[in-house]
């Protein structure tokens, strides 16, 4: 680490929230942490987030330039976001992700599955969602729904439910071998910060409205979550598709580390502009006497 | 006006830009012009829309949060972005749009039809494309290059597009009718800044990939185009789905116009926060108690 505090960390910050292989415990994990962050805390974080915005656009601008003109062999990204209620998945796309132009964002919010959606396999839904070539998707909640509040409430039986990791496994591998650069962000809130965001929300009247007498039930059953979060990012966490924790009990910080996970994983496409596909003096006189 | 410069127009920016109703000619328009800009101009433009930003976002939650908890009563709005390439439809969402949060937007880009929604009546592909309630729609392009690329290259007999200004109009008075508020925008930008910016496109291999040697071809097709859009802009200019002019020739002012659009019709909603549906004080309790 340098010394001098408003420098970056010389890691980059997919390396210090990527889930180390091997036994997961979520009580590994703290979620007040700050880590690589460049700055001094909440009094400068809204500024670096926003500061990252012209790389991010431009990094973007080039992705979705080769999408349009080599669709075929264009990389893609894709964000998956999860988390506990009032984690801020919201936030996250409500200050990190738009930054990026929204004509270059496929985003998918996933509810529970409607009828027709319980009629197919589950991976049917998030493969129709996928972003296209130079896209990046974002989805809000994804597949690891059906390893999460499935397993948690029992929605299938187990043995329906533990070939799951497996399958999800294979289907990431199938998606990064295809050029798809996955993001899996698991926004880590703790329990009583939990209980400050839902008091916060019965406090101001403009936020009623996302307040769920569900979700104080929903806390009932946190070390089942818990449980099964640490079970999916045991399991799904290959090197094709890597798990990150963000720490999320600061909301800055889980909106600029967004930001600039984002932010690394577009540079590390290393895309240059789409060379002319036309003779470009040919083309300026014809502009010029048009 | 206000002798004070860095003051509003005391008109409404709607008004201002609104088409008048009776015959329509494009030499009636200036796309040089910044009627309502209330500031100095380029230096200070770009500031004065993101300002913009948190009114806008403020706004459009009220209009989400309808849309989540009353979506059978909820409001929408449909912004609808026609021009002649480099007008900048792509140039108003990165610098206007991009100010509402992600998760509030439809954003649909029409294409030359494919084969399947050729197959069907031109509004179908539309239709589908309607923002869910509570949402706001964007259009790139729309419904009117039914009546514009479609009439000029005489993609179909005049006596099958000329009945389609009635037929849209009758439409987006169905949409009206349904709470659906449309801000239908045309960006007007000049023959001369046209071919300014196809030369740019041209200088800078950053933007190579946006060049297209038939827009070239296009520019003959200018007076052609011109009539088409004033005959959409007279015949489809009803109340109910009014016109808008947006000159921009100047970036900045039709970046910064569409943004104050957006805030007046959002803000002409009158929308409050959707009322709690639980008790405020017995959920406060079961919080603190969790």
């Amino acid at each position: 680490m340098s010394a001098d505090k408003s420098r970056k960390s010389e890691r980059p910050l997919s390396e210090l929230l990527r889930v180390p292989t091997g036994p997961v415990s979520m009580a590994d994990f703290d979620p007040s942490a700050t880590p690589g962050y460049p700055g001094e805390g909440k009094a400068d974080a809204d500024g670096r987030t926003a500061a990252l915005g012209p790389e991010i656009s431009d990094l973007q601008e080039r992705l979705y330039a080769a999408g349009r003109t080599t669709p075929d062999a264009a990389p893609r990204l894709l964000v998956v976001l999860q988390g506990m209620d009032t984690s801020g998945k919201g936030g996250v796309i409500r200050h990190a992700i738009s930054l990026i132009d929204p004509q270059g964002v496929d985003l998918t919010s996933f509810k529970a599955p409607t009828k027709e959606e319980l009629s197919h396999h589950y991976l049917w839904r998030i493969r129709k969602a996928l972003p296209g070539p130079g896209k990046v998707g974002i989805f809000d909640r994804s597949h690891y729904e059906d390893v999460l509040v499935v397993r948690v409430m029992s929605l299938v039986p187990e043995d329906v439910w533990s070939p799951r990791y497996d399958e999800i496994n294979e289907f990431e591998a199938e998606l990064a071998a295809g050029g798809t650069t996955l993001i899996k962000c698991m926004l880590n809130v703790s329990f009583e910060e939990q209980r400050n965001r839902l008091a916060e929300r019965l406090e101001d009247p403009s936020k009623h409205w996302k307040y769920n007498p569900g979700d104080v039930d929903a806390r009932k059953l946190w070390p089942a979550y818990m449980e099964a979060y640490a079970a999916a990012l045991e399991k799904c966490n290959t090197d094709a598709a890597p798990w990150y924790v963000i720490p999320s009990d600061r909301k800055w910080y889980r909106n600029w580390a967004v930001a600039e996970l984002l932010r690394e994983k577009l540079a590390a496409l290393g895309l240059g502009w789409p060379a002319a596909d036309f003779d470009v003096e040919v083309e300026k006189r014809r502009v010029t006497d048009s």
